[in-house]
This record gives structure tokens, C-alpha cells and sequence, in this order.
């Protein structure tokens, strides 16, 4: 097990139970939510059952005011490791952590996910507790200059020994619990340290000793880097750590977030490689924002053009597919939307998307798979509807080879709209804020 | 007391531990200091006593590798607010914190000062302690996103009813010991918390806050805040809450330090009043570094010159005089250049000085009090020595008002130099790093 | 002459021709608003009538396309100085520039301005045309690099014997045109060349080429750069070149312009002086805007709240007044705005005024003569009617001595508003955007 | 011929007047140079010679001050197109232009390149000129507020159709020529209007139009963009339009600017395909700097370790390869540095090169060709000579398939150093500032 790009040949996909639950999502939740992903989604490659943030946290959902409560009643054991809030997932109240509903979900055939956040609890460093297995503590390792800016609970961990073994025994513990995937968040981008600021970005080395730590416990987890946008110079670290990091920071149901994800996926298209995938973060579709103090639970605002622009981007980009919805109310048109064969199957890997054209108004995207079978993406990024087309000329600019095709050739639309015939490239009237892919086989 | 600036009417002068004893100052060293400044410099208007930063900390001088202990041992009372450390300060053993000290100090003619930082202990909030005289605890009013990017111990406190109440009995605390003098930290700049970031800098709240709870306390506390650089758009706002406010970051002996004063005296020259003082930092003079892990004791590195030229423009810019050195080891030629009683008198909130020419190798200031005397100032910014001037044309478009001075008239110089003669203006050979001091009666 | 604050011991009134006229003001439209000047406006101390940019442009007004014709006809002389076109200031045939419309505007006791832009013109480098009374050339002194980001007119000029000659001849001919005033242009604040980019910011060095031109040319010449935002570090670097200078953009009638002044006004209030003013630009009201094309005339966008605010402001603050709508249909309204001695008085050079408090909401001024009497501005910033107060603990912040003020005094309002009874401090509804101001005696 | 990729279908070879000549190479040592690079370079791949900046300027080389004369004497036809000097280029007296100069490179088997600047001489648009086969005149398409920071001819093109045919007719000119490189500069990075100005980078539009305008002409033009450091998040713009874009700003023989390239290839490494080269400047090498005045003509400062860890780097990273040398006194040194098969043979365009690591003291890269052959190149980035090494997890983290290669295999080292024995990887004793390549096979 040499290289973590054998953790996640193809981009993984899954379901976060941030979109819709926030901090407060409960084990019978979990439980069903893997229960239906084992029987409609697991077909379609979804497989990552993913828990976010604030899993050890006592009081979530218990005040009205704070997402992150500081200076809150956090479940954690005696070396300073979070655990899972027995309130909320009773199987860890015998001190086994995830490990129960970790196996729950396995015996669906499915993986397990965490979200976790860079550093050490402060509490852990205040109360100076022993680090498991040394005669170092806490407050050895933590570094008190070094916080997240939204976020109260941690203080990040020096690039020490003492600190390397800190995550070793962290992530060892998750490896035993049956631990899949790693979500790990305040380490891709940050508001509080920019590289302005007298001080560095600390989140680098951190991402280097998850790794180190990663390769050692003996257990394929995918490391996931939030928030983002990430840092494009960095582009090669990441690659090198990591096998996802946002390129966004919170992506949700609002067009002035998604237009923009063409220009990110434009920028980052050269860094898509198996076991490396610039993320795009959750897919917000479906019923949303079950748990959000004051706001109410509400279906996804993307319209349905606008949710499949969504799915054909990140498909035809190469991006992790993590699905926000609440699973236990998944609607048919956003199961289907979700299940398109044809759709998905671009996002496999082995094709290479490649952006041929974008302006203000309209993108146009290329895939070609190992078969040669052409794929084209045609979006309108204008607020009314509009002819997008691309010729011949265009595609020769992006190596797309696509002067053997005859004109007169029929091309499938795999959304389930009228074919378009080649000649001299592809046109077609598309919605606004929608998409046509056409595909020659 | 309706107006903070009566507290100052002329710029403080006094003496600051933290040049020579860092964090590690003890009683018995404050009241030589004080017996010291009540002998020699009192009669020069030197009357503050300040003890800086970490009075409170047990572990002070106990580790070669950190000067602020991270997660350290506090002296703190049950309310979450700092004691003095009774390991070096035995008459607070008593919980009545630095009352006798004051009383001593006051005992000498001359007034007590302390340093703090912005906020309360973050220990406090860690262990929910209640604040004094409230049903609120100190998690309620700490902002776990605000600290200090290089100090570890506080929290920024929020600015709400509670997170007033902290500061007014706080201030009541130190009111009540004696305290005539704060200097508080982390909340005139700060590293981490830069206008470009997503977060605010909490410092500007802070600042308004500790006002208020001065003008409350009933005793005329004089506020300086650091560090810097003072923000100049900002000038207003310090002026309005505080006494003294750092134009610069720490300010050390080091030329390359000095020569960049000039340009921020020239900055700030508008903004020095009776009550308002911008502030040029401690004076690093005489014995300097005494308790710094891994630096020997040094005498300053300033030349003789470069000495006097600190002086004459730290007087004719007004700023406070805060001497660094250690006083109990000053030699006659640091106590003569901080006596010189006419570079003092300039420094009197009553002479207006006014930058009259500058640029990379020299620059020439004014000075006129309210008996219209003219004093110039002729410095040398250059590394040779060098023939500096200025003219009735410079000083017109000064607005100095020299024209009726009469060709031949005597200029004496104030460090004992030879004298100049007016001549359309008046010039000196000025040594490298140098200044003449002229003053026309 | 040794001083250039004597040339403007009080801030300069006048009317510019910019904001109705934009860059085609005619001769006789000079001297119909001279006249007007002279019988209107005189008594109340307006005496400036300045021409503002392109008056040697003689295609203004003949493209709707751009308001700066780039490559344009421009009237220059032999030696790349501008003349005026003499399309539109037929006495300028002769080649006498502006003298007879100077002699014009003195006769009727007023004084005379002009607009000119840093540097020298693009199309005299270009022809290499001779310099007045020197063996150089225009491209000799032109530096290609140094341009304007928003006018294509000139080229910065070099700072060296050469380009000083320029500048010290060019100023020679203003002067034996007789003018008095000259607003200077691209050299206060530069769209292009910002402190972060490679090149510095030329228009310092010009900035000093020309006030020792104007100190040697033996006329009176009020020098006034633009445009704004003035950079407040280099306030020093203004006042002892220039009298005036802007501290902010363009300003037109737009309350999301004006309230933004407050700030302006607070940064700068240390800086005005016999001499030296902050400049807010002119004054846009009464008719607006009769020669921009594609834009109607139009009467001023401030309600008469909004124009009270400005006037009381502008005085309180110390800045020149300059006119900025057609004086040739100036309404009874605005004339009366324009002309009242109380609140003009303030704005004499001698009271200083102060910022009392700002918040989002609301501002507070005071002012104070040389008879000690206490002048209090109100300003509502909100958008909604409210109560605005001050008290004596403000006054007193601000160094306001009113606690010789018996409660029960009466204050008169100088907008003619009813009078308010001190007690404690002084308080009025003011409407949304307004302003009342208040005098003890 | 559709696609721009199909004209550099390998990183471009040759040589380029610059790092020797400066502006003021003539016709005959062009000549000269072709004769060499046909006889002794070519065989190697190199194949262009490109004549840089201000072959139009009649008086380059006349002036000890400025390398770009401004306001100079630069030839120029009626149509506001430079030509070449005839003083310098005497074959283009007769008004053809390159066409001979271009047809003997031709004859030689080689290709023939220009330096160009975006825009239009500023000449033409003062005078008015007519543009070729046009209506318009060159004051219709200048843009007086596009100007370069750093040289004085040119003013930049509105994207108009009148401004697209220009640039149109320009390139048609430069194929009828017979050029078949066009090294644009000023296009690519810009002093003067950075992101974060008012004014947007003008060069984005320029660069497209080139693009279109080279399509249109018939001729396989090469198009490569200058200066740098071009910016990564245009990265797919540059690809799209252009065959090379400088990654670093002026490449010189120090190696304060070499070791930073190693963090360049690393930033663009993805962005390396056929026909898209992100370009490392020159290869300032043998002698250079003959005619920079006020410096005397030198051999290179690079070491010849340092030669070789250029030469190694750019071959891996599969950068151009233009050499800066005079190539009339080329020592035998340098031409065998240039034509070591082995390592010019990774720069094939088929190799695809990996940065395995990085660090401030070493950075060690792969190559994988077509027939698998693993390439490592060791560098040592430190001050001393230092063990240098790589291991399997480093390999299979970059994605370099080395599972297969039993330990004790021989690989070369293809500068003629020791082979080395695999053992779980590669490691040598490497030369401060050197290198060494290894291959299996």
C-alpha cells in the first residue's frame, strides 16, 4: 500500500450529512441513510456514507444562536481524542467510538466517513492530558497562535515528533473503528491566516503528517481537504497529500455560486488525475437545511436546468459526486437526476474533460473516454435562452479530434433531449442557466 | 474627571521593565527602580513606574525556549482575572495584587503603572469561571476567533453588557490597587487580524470599551496602547479613547530602526495634543536584555550620536519618554542625555514641533514654545558626516516664523556643540547619524 | 513672497465650469458667470472663476464618444505649450492665451483659474518641439512611461534642470496671463500608477517642480491638485506644495457619495490650516450636467437636506467652496444656500472645527472661533428621522470647553430652524440625510 | 490547418540575439549565426533564429543611457508598420523587409523568428497614418491609456474589427516575410496594470487577436509570449492562443533566479503538451552581454554544475530551448552542454516529466518516456554537495511506476557521471548547485 492514489481510483461519491442535518445529525439517521444508499444509490457507484462536523459535540442542536458553540460540552476520551456524543450516536457509549456504526454500514457493502477538523481539541491542551501513548501532552503539541477562524474547538499541532504521533494515534484509532474516508476541514484555505500575514499558512505541514499518518495505519482512507478555494500554487501538494481539496468554499443551491464553478473547473482541469480530484463540494439537491437554526427545511432552489448543468459539470470535470440531500426524502426527479448511467459513467476516471470555450455567457466542454467515444457539453451561462454551438475549429483547439466525423452524424442527448446533427461542429437551443450533452455513440 | 486628557496634560515619562528584565521583573527590582527614578530622574518629570508584560505568570524565566509560556501557570483569582505571580511579587501573597507596591511607588512622588493584554485569560473561559459581581461566566463574554497572534494567554472580549461589565470591574481592580498608568497590548495593531482579512480587528471595540471603564473607575488612568503601527486612518479613534498609542513596532537600538522614525514623526506630527501622544516606544538606552533566554546583557548599540538624535526627536516631536534601561546600572552619560533639562523643556505639550524639510540623508525640525523661541533641529540621516542647513524659505513654508531674526544672530546648540550663526539660515556640520540642536535665546 | 499659505489665507471660493459644462465652456459663458460672480456671489466671498480641462481642445464637444479625444486637435504653441482654442475663447487668436479674459474677470474684482494636467504634451514629445528659451526639446524632458490612466493628453515630465525650465517657463505664461489659480490634474491620486506597482507615483516629484516654479514666477498663484482620494501618509508632502488638494474622487450629488465625506472630513480634520485645505471638490448643485453626452441637464439629485448637510459640512471641516452648478440659472434656492453668512463664517480660516462622534448613523461637529463662540452640527446619517445629541462628556472628549454653559441656554439654528435649550448637551430632531446646527451666540 | 498546436509539435529549439546582442544585432551576424546553428546545431533540433527587440530602431546602439530610445528614430512604412533598420538590416532597404534575410535562414534549413510588441507605434497614431487596406487610421485603433512600462514604442490595439485588421495585415506582412516565430512581448505579464488596477490587463484581448490574425495568415506561425511570470489561473487562455508563454520574468546567469525555477516547472508542470510549452527564457549561456552598455562583454556566470542542472531541468520539465550564447565564439564546453543527446531527447514532447519532490535543498525529478523508460534527475538545491535520494514511496506517490525494478540494477547517469545501484530507490553524492540525470536503460 504505497500510494494513496490507489484509495480512490475513480472520484469518489457518497452522501454528507452536512447539507441537510448541519451538526446534529443522530446514528438512526446514519443508519437509514446508508440503508437507502445500499439499495438505490450503491448501484450507481455511491458508496461513502460521510458524518460532518461536530460528531463529539454534546450540545449540538441545543442552542439557537451559535453553529459551533464555544467553549462547548465535547465528548472526549482521556488522551484529548474527540468521541463520538453518546446523545447522539448511543452505540459509542461504551467507549468503541464509530466502530459499531462503522460496521453497520460495511455489512451494506458500503464505506465509511468523518469529518474532522485540523489540530487538537483546546480543552485537551488546557487541561494538559497526556497524548495516548507517550509521556508528551497536549499542551506539548498544541500551537495556541494557530485557531480556525469560524470554527472554537481546536488549536492546530506543531511539526513535531511528538506531534507526527499525535496523528498517527488519531488516525489509528479511526483505522480501528473502520474509518473510510477523512474530511478534513480549516487545513485547504483559511480566512484567519493568508499568506500576507506574519504568519504562515499552518495547515501545510498538517496536511503532510495526516498523510505520513495515513500511510502507516494500515487502512485505505481517502483524505479529503476542506474549505476552500485552494490555493492553485499548491496545486502539486495537494496531489501529493490529499486525494480531494475544494476548490470552492460552501457550495449551495444558488446560481451566482454555480456560474462560477466554470471558471474554478477551467483553472483546475489540468490537475485531474486518478486519486486526485479537485472538489466541488456537496451536490445541494433535493430537501436541504433540515437543521439550520432559523431557516427552515426548504427543496434545493436550483431549478432542474440548473441542476443538471450541476451533475454535467462536475461529471464531464472529473469531480467528486457527495450527495447533500436528505436521503430519507429523496425525491424521484432528484434520484433520477442523480442515477443518469450515461452521465455518471463520464466521470469514471478514464475520461479526460477538457474545457474548449467559455465567456460570460456559455461554456462548452469536452470528454473523451478510452473508446474514443466523443461527449460534448454544451452550457448556457446567460439568463436567457440561446443557441450554444461549437465548431470544428474549437475542438481543434482543444486537441479534441473531431475531424473524422462526417456531417450528418446523429448525436444522443443524454438528458433525454432531441439528437443534434453534426456539421461542422454541434449546435443547439439550450434553456437558460441549462445544458445539452451530445454524445456520438 | 470628564476629559481623559487632563489625566496627561504633557507627555509621560517614566521607566518600563521590559527592555532589560523581559517578563521576569520582581518587586524587590521595582522598588530600586523606583527609589532610583525618585532620587534622579523625578526632578525631570520622569514619574511612571510600569511593570510590562507577565506579572501574573508563575513560570516566568523558568524555560530558555519560549518568552510566553503556551498553556503556562497564571496567577489568577477566582473571578478569571490575573494576580501578580507571588514567587516575584510577595506582597500580593495576600490577595490585595499590587496595592502595597503602588503604595510604595506612590510613597516615592510617583505613579504605578502596568501592562495588559486585551481580554481575558482564555483559561478562564476554558473552565467557565464566573465573572465578579455577575450571574455571567467568562465562555459568555470570550471570542474564541480573537487572540493575539504571538501572546497566548487571552481571549478578546465580546462587546456586549457582560463583556463591559468584565472591563469596568476589572478596571475598578486595578483602580483600586493604585494603578495610575495601563499600558494595553494587542489592541493598537495587530498581526493576525489585518483589515484585508474576513474577521474584523476586535481591537477597535476593546479600545472603546477600556475607556469607558476608565472614566467610570474615579481615578485618572492614563491608557497607552500598543503595539504598532498605529493605523493612521484610525487617528481619531485613539485619540478619542486614549492617552498614548505606538506609531511603531517594538522600537529597538538599531539604526535601522531610528532613521525609519523620522518618517513616522513626520506622519504624525499633526496629531500630538495636550492628552493625545503619539508614541515613538521605551528609550534603549544604558543596559539592555538582562533576563533574555540566550542573549547576553548588552549596553545599547546606539552610538553617542545616534543617542541624541533618539532624544532631540522623540522631544521635538512630544512624544512620551519612557527610558528602557536598567536603572540600577545607569551610567553618567545615559543619565546625562536623559536629564538634559533644555531637550526637555521642548517636550512640554505646550511647544508645537514641526517637521521642516526631510529626505533620505537629513532631516530639519522646528520647534517654537509659547515664548516664541526657535529651536531647530539639524539632523544627519546619512552614514558621513555631512553639512546639514535650512533656510527662511524652508522655515516659511514651515509657517516658522524666522524672518525678523537677524543675520549674525547666535544660535547656541542645546548639547553643548558649538554655536551657529543665522546667516539667511542656519547650517552645521553634523556628524554621521547626528544631530545639532539650535535654539535662538 | 517667501510663503505660499499667504496666497490663500482662507480657503478659496470660486464656481468651476466642469460640472455643467464638462470640457466645452466658452468665453462668453466665462464671462457670464463672472459677471454674475461679481454681483451675486462677491459679497459673500466667492472670487474664483476657473476654467476646467481641455480648454485648448479645439474638438471638444464635436464626438459623443469620448469626453477626451484621444490623439485630438489640441491649440499649442511653437514650443508644446497649450493655448486655448480659439474656437471657443476668440480673444486668444492673438496669442495672448488668456490674458484679455483674465483682465476680464480682474476688472469686475474677481480672480482668475485654470485647469491644467501634470506634464507636457504627448504630440510635442512626439514633434520634438524646442523648449521656451532652452536648447532642449520636448522628448528630451517627456517620460514615455508616465502617462494618465484617464486622459490622453500629456506625458509626465522628468525631474531635471530641463524639465524644471519647463515647468518654471510654463507657469512664467500663466502667470503673465494673469492667473491666479491653477488646478492641477493626475498628480494627486493616479488610477495607474499605485505604490504596489513597479513604477513609483511621478506625480510627487512634479508636484514640487511645480510650486517652485509658482514661488518664483512673482505672482500669487493658488495651487490645487487633483483628483482624490489624496493619500493621507503623504499629508506633509501636500500641505508645504500645494493649498489645496482633493480627498476624494470625483464628488457629485449622490448621498452615497456624501455621507462617505464624514469619514474623509474625520481623517483630515488635523490637516486644514492657514494655507493648506483638504479639498471636497466642488459643490454639485443647482444645474448640473448640461454638456455630458448622452445625459440631460438636470437639477441637482440632493434634496435640500442633503445640500444643507454638505454646505454645513464643508464649513465646519474648513474646505474651499467652489460652485459647481451653471451660475447663469442659479435658483433663488441655491443662491440662498450658497450665501449664508452664518454658516459661511465658520469656514474663515480662523474657527477650527472638530469631529465631536461618528457612527453609521450619525455625526457630530463642533467649531469653535476666536471669540470663543461654540458652534454644535448635528447630522443625521440614517435614512429615517431621528433625534440627534451631544453632550457635555462628548464636548469634552474633544476638547470642546462647554461646561461654562448654563443649562437653559439657548442656541440658535443657523438654517433658520427652531432654536434648542442646552442642558446637559444639546439635542434636535433632524430629518433623514440633514442637519441642524446650533450657536450660543 | 486548424489547430496552432500542429505548428510546434515539440518545445521549439534554437537561438535568439538577445542575452548577447541586445537591441543592436546586424544582418551579417544573424548570417553568422544561421551558418553555425545549420552546421553545428542543428542536428541537435535547433532550428530557429530569432532576431529580438528594436530591429526597426535606426538608432539603437547610438546611446549610452537608454537600452529603448524614447522618441526615437525608428523605421516605419506609410502604413505605420515598423521595418527593419536598413542601417543595421541592409537587405530591407528596398522595402522588403525580412524576405531575404528570412529566405537565407530558410536555405539553411532553419526557421526565422521576430520580437514584436503589442500595439502600434505610437508614431503612426500621433501622425494619423492610414492603416493598410483600411479606411481607418491608426489613431482610430490606438488606445492612448495601453502602454508598456518598459519600452516607449507602442501604443496597445482596441479589440475592434478596424483593430483586428490591423493586427490582420501585420501578420499577413510578417508570413509574406517568411517569419516563422513570432516572439510577442508585453503580452504576457505587465508592470503597469496589474489585476488590482483600475484598468484591466489589456494584453488578454491583444493575445486573442494575434491568435486569430496567425490563423488567418497561411503560414504555421509560432506565437510566444513574453515577459513573464505569466499568471497560473490563465493558464487555458495561454494554451489556447499561443505555443510558449514565459513562466519567469528575465532569465539571467545567476543562480538567485535558477533556483526558483524549480517552484515554476513545479506550478506548471500539468500545463506541458504538445503545442502548449510554458517557456523558461533563455538559456543565458557560453558568452553573453556583448553590447548592454556600461557592461562589458562576459562569459556566463553559471557554473557548469549549474549549466547542467538548467540544462537537466528544462529537458525534464520539457521547456523551449533557446540559447542566449553568441553563438559566433561558442566554446566547446558550452556546445557540448547544448547537444548531449540523451538529455535533449526528454525533451521530445512525447516524455512526460513529474517533480517527485521538493524541498529548499533538493528536488528530484522523473521522466517516463513512450517506451517506459524511467528517467531520474537528482538535484541539489543546497550550498554544499549533499547525498541526494529517492525511494519507491516517492516514486509511487508521483505516480511513477518503479514497483518493477529489482534492487541491484544499474542505471546511467547521462552527463557521463557513475552509474547507481538501485536499492528501494536511487541516491548519489550530487554537487552543490548540480545534478544527476539517471536512466535504466
Amino acid at each position: 500500500m504505497r500510494n494513496k492514489n490507489e484509495f480512490a481510483k475513480t472520484p469518489p461519491r457518497g452522501w454528507n450529512s452536512y447539507d441537510y442535518y448541519n451538526t446534529a445529525v443522530t446514528e438512526e439517521e446514519v443508519k437509514r441513510a446508508a440503508d437507502y444508499m445500499a439499495s438505490h444509490l450503491l448501484p450507481y457507484g455511491y458508496e461513502y456514507v460521510v458524518i460532518d462536523i461536530e460528531w463529539y459535540a454534546n450540545d449540538a442542536d441545543t442552542d439557537d444562536r451559535y453553529q459551533y458553540l464555544p467553549f462547548g460540552n465535547n465528548e472526549m476520551d482521556a488522551y484529548g481524542r474527540f468521541q463520538p456524543s453518546p446523545k447522539r450516536f448511543p452505540s459509542s457509549a461504551d467507549g468503541s467510538g464509530f466502530t459499531k456504526l462503522a460496521a453497520y454500514v460495511h455489512e451494506k457493502g458500503l464505506k465509511f466517513g468523518i469529518h474532522i477538523l485540523r489540530g487538537i481539541p483546546r480543552e485537551a491542551a488546557h487541561r494538559h492530558l497526556p497524548l495516548y501513548d507517550s509521556t508528551a501532552t497536549a499542551a506539548d503539541i498544541a500551537d495556541p497562535a494557530s485557531i480556525c477562524g469560524w470554527n472554537p474547538d481546536m488549536y492546530g499541532v506543531r511539526n513535531t515528533p511528538e506531534g507526527q504521533h499525535y496523528y498517527d494515534t488519531l488516525i489509528q484509532m479511526y483505522a480501528d473503528w473502520g474509518v473510510d474516508f477523512i474530511k478534513c476541514d480549516d487545513i485547504c484555505d483559511s480566512w484567519t491566516y493568508r499568506p500576507s500575514n506574519h504568519n504562515p499558512f499552518l495547515g501545510w505541514e498538517e496536511t503532510r503528517m495526516l498523510h505520513r499518518a495515513i500511510m502507516k495505519c494500515g487502512r485505505p482512507i481517502v483524505l479529503s481537504l476542506s474549505p476552500g478555494p485552494a490555493q492553485l500554487p499548491r496545486a502539486w501538494e495537494y496531489a501529493h497529500n490529499a486525494n480531494m481539496w475544494r476548490i470552492t468554499d460552501d457550495f449551495w443551491d444558488d446560481w451566482s455560486l454555480l456560474k462560477p464553478m466554470f471558471e474554478r473547473c477551467e483553472v483546475w482541469q489540468n490537475h485531474v488525475s486518478p486519486g486526485c480530484y479537485p472538489d466541488c463540494d456537496m451536490l445541494p439537491v433535493g430537501k436541504l437545511g433540515g437543521r439550520f437554526p432559523g431557516h427552515p427545511e426548504r427543496q434545493t432552489n436550483f431549478s432542474k436546468e440548473e441542476q443538471k448543468t450541476m451533475m454535467s459539470l462536475w461529471c464531464l470535470f472529473g469531480a467528486p459526486l457527495m450527495i447533500g440531500a436528505d436521503l430519507l426524502s429523496l425525491d424521484p426527479d432528484t434520484l433520477s437526476l442523480l442515477t443518469n448511467r450515461e452521465i455518471l459513467s463520464l466521470d469514471d476516471g478514464k475520461h479526460r474533460g477538457v474545457q474548449v470555450k467559455r465567456s460570460g455567457t456559455e461554456a462548452v466542454w469536452a470528454s473523451m473516454g478510452e473508446d474514443k467515444s466523443l461527449v460534448l457539453g454544451l452550457f448556457n451561462l446567460g439568463d436567457s435562452d440561446a443557441q450554444i454551438r461549437t465548431d470544428l475549429s474549437d475542438l481543434a483547439e482543444a486537441d479534441v479530434d473531431a475531424e473524422a466525423v462526417p456531417d450528418g452524424t446523429s448525436f444522443r442527448e443524454l438528458w433525454g433531449e432531441a439528437p443534434a446533427v453534426f456539421a461542422g461542429g454541434i449546435g443547439a437551443m439550450v434553456p437558460a442557466h441549462g445544458v445539452r450533452v451530445f454524445r456520438i455513440l
